[in-house]
């Protein structure tokens, strides 16, 4: 994983969690003092954020020594041992909540979306995220959501088509809007279309829509609609999944299920970070 | 609430959005359409993020109108209308997203910080806040945190003296601890000391701490703690509160009940934007 | 056209121009006197950045004032007035090289596509850009393209999938290539591959590539292909076609012809300011 | 060659390549694959950029080696092996475009200037740009003038002043201008005055201008400006010389010519960069 | 002293310093030329700011080697060597200025802050900083006069409660004013009042202050205060302490004297540095 | 005055003032409560800073209104009244010590130029800066030179040349610099050397130099070196200036006196903000 504002987010979070110093470190803790510390889960999941945590390490001060015993994507069990820091106590301290709480908040994301992942088992459905993500943060979590197993949605307005009912209501049709779009985006790009109704379907398919996005339709519906479709389009269910039974959503043959819960409700995972002097 | 750094946020949030540009709207949508929205209460709970939304708005395009029927702080209720935007079509798309974000992860935030408030009502304990934040968001979450009913902890490692168990090992003792930090932080501020036992809660009262953190105790500990510390210092309940029942916690009369939940395991408000033309 | 870095790129380039303050002007000229002028056409062309150069003046001093006679992507003759901007002396000559360098070299690359697109009608092929771009400058570069009626390639690497022969050499074969991009990228992205013989050709297809992009033929080269191809995936001929003869490309019935000299070998369209005490 | 702005350049021109990151080759090749390519010339001119294209790989990757054949500033023919490049695979390729695109720039204005030199040479004239570069590459630009045996003119606003028909006008006359500049601007600076005349000329020399620019005039005229300086000041031929017979304008005798289109007419020079896995 | 902020700071000092580039020692100075230069006080007082010196060397070139012979904090007597650097002449000379220019700055901040720590010695009373400092360099300034012996107030308006003639005036009263603080601010902090007058005094005490401001009261006044407070709170000297009689203030019995003059009105500590070829 | 990072200091200075939020003014005053408020001259001075006060409360909120009684460059007398300000209460106070410290530092540094050019009046001698800056402040600190009456030197490294011992010892001699330098630089910019003796007074003057700085010289060895120049570069004494007799120094005919205290030792003038509700 490349992001290219990694450092960026690091050095404002930093920033924001240190403000002018550390003044209870800085008053109580040598210059030259030396520590080692232990990355240790506090309950079951699926790791993420190693490579993260370890950037924020080696931007408090490259000295710094990070030992991984798990890797991005493995499940980690409570009890286990994950990681082992040692270096400066100083340097350790100032890195420890933000390396903790980016790892925490990853993991979170990428253990929810194993869990989605093992309930489409089986199924040719793809769980996927959305653009429901946390201000500043898409990139991380859409990495941690390939983390849990699941797949990535488009990353912006810029790299994927989705024509809505705003859109169908100001181009005419979705017919028009379709045209519209194909003869102005990049000749790379798929165009997807959202429907709730079956003539709005047979609309799009007509069109030359590359993908269906079955909005808040029930199982039922979805089941008639990827039958209709025939392989002519990819179909992507949508809508509150996050509440729905996903073995059933996975059942009606759609091809991917996006839910926007993975990163909007987020639940971290307990990892916490124990020190030996 | 002013955020020095709120705009920076929202245009590093926007690039991450939007990308190169929103080619659908760009492709379907007329330049000079306007548009009209509502935003809908999906569920109960405590609005929060109304100026930020506003502030999302203003950035995109200041002749964008909003009007707002609910205030933060407000409680709002399934199928409320929260306020009205008007304007630009093509503005309004833009921001819609990151508004929306913004105002469903602030109010899920108060929403479950104001459940924790109801619980300890008729108690003295404030709920508060931690450092446990989302990277990049701790200023909103923190005003978050304000607007339902909570308090905040210390913002960053700079305002607030925490003395933990590492801090007390390389001083050599809690006593030495309190005086290193007396002797070199700003005498604006108080000096709180974590302690698990009661042989260190003596030592922290001895050393003339101001306020006492008491880690992962059981309530029956707490409210010995609370009885020894006679008024002597503020008190403070600390360790997974979010899995605690908190009624039982505010019983035995600590001053603080910290719980890093209300900010790292968020579950948004439902809040949908519905546009007419 | 909404370009979410512009303002950082005015303010770089403004400090790049101006450095601690303009010491002629400020020297010569009042702090309040006013000024009109006219941007003039010194050569025939396709007018593109009235845009960026009104956001250059609107950053400098917000009281100036423009009036376009023309808009980006109409023709414009020697000898025409574009458009006057009047106001503060000093403000307009802060805003005016910066103003006058953009316009110059938008309006360069849209006349050079045009002059493209010409050669090309009555084909099928569109006229594409390339990702060799002026570094800072894409976006813009991009815009003017589409303003010379071309049409864009992927904005980045994140947009588009275009498999070259180092990645086949890596994977192990086109088909095997192909393979792993589907299943890592996001569902609303094509999947291009570039190939160089007929055998290669056959197997891209095979694997189900989106987009065929056929690298350095000639044009007997590419009528084979095409005609091989035959609508199960889109053509697009690369390789020097700044420097072919295009209508000649055209008639092999291609979908796509990229040039990668639109924009790394850009010709200034003459623009001139000429102002009026 | 120092520029504070180059890491800034790089990264944000690097984002604006990759963007969310390079989906095709991190699907593709593998995280340890290691690459080795070689830079060739595709046609003859004078190199410009390996400073800067070495520090892109070195911003994507210290441990990418870099050796170079050829110097700045050195002829390079078609054909030549520039540089070789060597490391991990998906590092090379991260700053592949990048490193092309300014190499390509920069090589493509040090070879126009340097074919400007050639036609002056004999005479006392230097070759000269000026402010008409590329918006936030003027640094590097001017470096390519030198690179090609040019000079270069003020980098900017505040580092040379020249006094053009505007600021005459407002200061009420030469002589008048002339005298406000020199009460006003630090005294390590000069002072240039463009004229268009002969009385204005003898004014401007008068008035004790250190530069003439003589705008637009046409060769005859040059002579005899020269003429009546005879040393008094240094003499600069201005006004489309990029289209010019430099040889001619030469002869006239003038110090400098400077020549806009150098900078903001570039046409990149061929180099390509092959790989061997 | 860890200053987040810090290389941004050199960054953009650097280039304020440099602009586009030195031109004299790049015109005059071989590449590869390597230097060494002793760093020589001309005068007596307290070293401050080897730390940050050495952070514009490393800045500019990591390979510049600095040996110090005196650390922040230590006495310098003229003519003492404080420190050597070696290394790449054009590097060194490059960040000279700039690493003198904060060395002299934060020197003479220290300086004057352990003159008048000398002045009080004996006394219970801390010297101390105020919000006075210079833009952008607060927290640089503030570690200096630590570095002086003496200690640091507020750092910002987040970081300390200080209740003045307009907040009581709004609040309708000192003790409503308390209150209101109490309710709103995070309980880490302490609450300072700015007192003028004896009712103010016992109102802010009955209020339940920590700290009393004393607010350009003379000495037989502060004495009284001082006794009435009698160690319910601390108690602050103020009010163009930089020109009063700091022994005799410090009789009064006060516990913090705050001077605005340690730092908005800074003597630069001479201090040079001499090359050797 | 334009500073074209002037938006960007008072960002980052307002930022470092205020932190997190003023939460004694948010706990205190009501968000609409307005206030006016007086800036008063505590002392005898120079105003300097109007613009760039009016900047920081425009930055912080645009309704703030203010009214100047005097101008940058003004003198202005203890107990006058220099402006009024009237708005909202709690922007006011967000804005007021940042324009103050502003205010007072500018003022500091135009009062002392304005004695030391008032000590000079009558000779030829200008009165002039350094590169001995505040870092962050440079462009500030020039133009408060100015409005104090006295002149630029080069702003930075890059827009002046000036040939120091190091330099002539790298380059072999002085006339081996003075060409070095000329074949290398913009031909907008003068050179200045700076000897220390005769002789080499005598070599820079033949070698065409055309500022001499006379460096650490008695006032007899000026006088001396004037007569020697007579006329053929402009002649600039230097070396602690700050610590001369001005008037004696004007007297040996020089035309520049450069003095770094005027910037590196700088006393506030004392202005204060009074509020009236």
């Amino acid at each position: 994983m490349l992001d290219l504002n990694l450092n960026d987010l690091i050095a404002r979070s930093l920033k924001e969690d240190i403000g002018t110093g550390d003044i209870t470190t800085n008053s109580t803790i040598p210059a030259d003092k030396t520590i080692t510390g232990r990355f240790l889960a506090k309950e079951n999941g699926i790791l993420c954020g190693m490579e993260v945590a370890g950037a924020v390490f080696a931007f408090v001060d490259p000295s710094i020594e990070l030992v991984w015993m798990k890797k991005d994507g493995e499940a980690i069990e409570k009890g286990e041992v994950i990681a082992t820091v040692s270096g400066n106590a100083r340097s350790i301290l100032t890195g420890e909540r933000l390396a903790l709480n980016l790892l925490q908040h990853m993991s979170g994301i990428a253990t929810r979306t194993h869990e989605a992942v093992e309930k489409v088992a089986g199924s040719r459905a793809r769980i996927a995220d959305t653009r429901k993500t946390t201000p500043g943060l898409r990139v991380l979590e859409k990495y941690a959501v390939k983390c849990g197993g699941g797949s990535n949605h488009r990353f912006n307005l810029a790299d994927g088509v989705l024509i809505k009912d705003n859109h169908i209501e100001a181009a005419g049709s979705i017919t028009k809007a379709v045209e519209m779009a194909r003869s102005n985006i990049p000749h790379t790009l798929k165009i997807e279309v959202e429907v709730e109704t079956f003539p709005q379907l047979e609309e799009a398919l007509a069109a030359g829509a590359d993908i269906i996005m079955l909005d808040n339709m029930n199982c039922a519906d979805m089941t008639k609609a990827v039958e209709i479709v025939a392989g002519r389009a990819l179909t992507e269910a949508s809508g509150n999944m996050g509440e729905k039974d996903l073995a059933e959503v996975a059942r009606t043959g759609v091809d991917i299920i996006s839910i926007g819960a993975l990163t909007h409700s987020v639940k971290a995972l307990d990892i916490s970070l124990k020190f030996k002097f």
